[in-house]
């Protein structure tokens, strides 16, 4: 890649989100978030195939990056705290600052196709979480529950995460202290 | 309803299920509904404003009996049992017979779009589920917690209860086996 084109995901990514914010989904243009990141057209599809994609680029190398971590995790005899750590300890910062992962999922919330589609890769990945369990001998219909249930416990982990501070709350911490809700007041009948 | 009309509901449900499943959702027109059906296209759209509204009829009834259903269970202090109960005792088979939910459920999950319509529906039951437990004490993550992961659980062995033979394998029983499951082998840390 040239060197004049360095940063150009990074800034089609932030001012896409910006315009989202701005004036919602549906009434922002690849032309408008081109010309906001000061690049060519040509260069947003150098990029992404659209605007939906600039909000679920690679999602299909986390996801893949995540069923692996199920498959080669410690702790199987307890699949739900397992799925749920190899989720908790994924580097999401990584990915984007938290303030940048937080303007992402206020702009999927605001849009119902956005939201479906979120929720059809949430879906995805846990059915593909129960099959690498069930593959590591956990029975399966606990394998089932066990990656939906582990799923579900990080999403709403993860949710109040990007909702705090930027460096307060540790996702994993959060998670911790849930799974020990979930235990202690729930489960115990 | 005139006399003559009795039963066209049913009628035109069995005959879009069939012709989902013989042909796909997306093959399928309302013409060949109605015709199938033996009613008129009128009669049609006298009880679903489109074929995809075929498999979703009356589902915001039902969200709302089984949101005032968690609103007064009891049991609160244990909620992802109380909801996955709340889910569980429901009349599905009162909906319509096992086979034909079993059959809306391969249509559904065969079709990205209508998939990802379920999903969402799933998904903001989860949330009035968590908002209702929120407001009768629980602990606001305790809550969203608990949403999620009871819808999950009964989610799980609702598959396992629609691909059983009619009449073997209750509902409430499945439930009541994976939540030991989860509290056994799982959680247990």
């Amino acid at each position: 890649m040239p060197r004049w084109e360095q940063g150009s995901e990074e800034r089609l990514t932030a001012a896409a989100l910006q315009l989202f914010r701005e004036q919602g989904f549906e009434n922002t243009s690849v032309v408008e978030i081109a010309r906001r990141a000061r690049v060519t057209n040509r260069t947003f599809f150098r990029y992404f195939c659209d605007k939906r994609e600039v909000l679920f680029a690679h999602a299909d190398d986390l996801r893949a990056a995540l069923v692996e971590g199920v498959g080669r995790a410690s702790g199987v005899a307890d699949p739900v705290r397992m799925v749920v750590g190899v989720l908790a300890q994924h580097d999401w910062e990584g990915l984007a600052p938290r303030r940048a992962l937080r303007e992402r999922q206020a702009v999927i919330a605001a849009n119902p196709e956005l939201l479906e589609r979120d929720l059809i890769k949430q879906h995805a990945m846990a059915l593909e979480f129960a099959d690498v369990l069930a593959r590591r001998g956990v029975d399966g219909d606990l394998a089932g529950v066990a990656a939906r249930v582990g799923v579900q416990v990080f999403l709403t982990a993860y949710l109040r995460w990007l909702d705090a501070e930027e460096g307060s709350e540790d996702l994993v911490a959060i998670c911790d202290e849930l799974l020990s809700a979930l235990r202690a007041t729930v489960l115990a009948g």
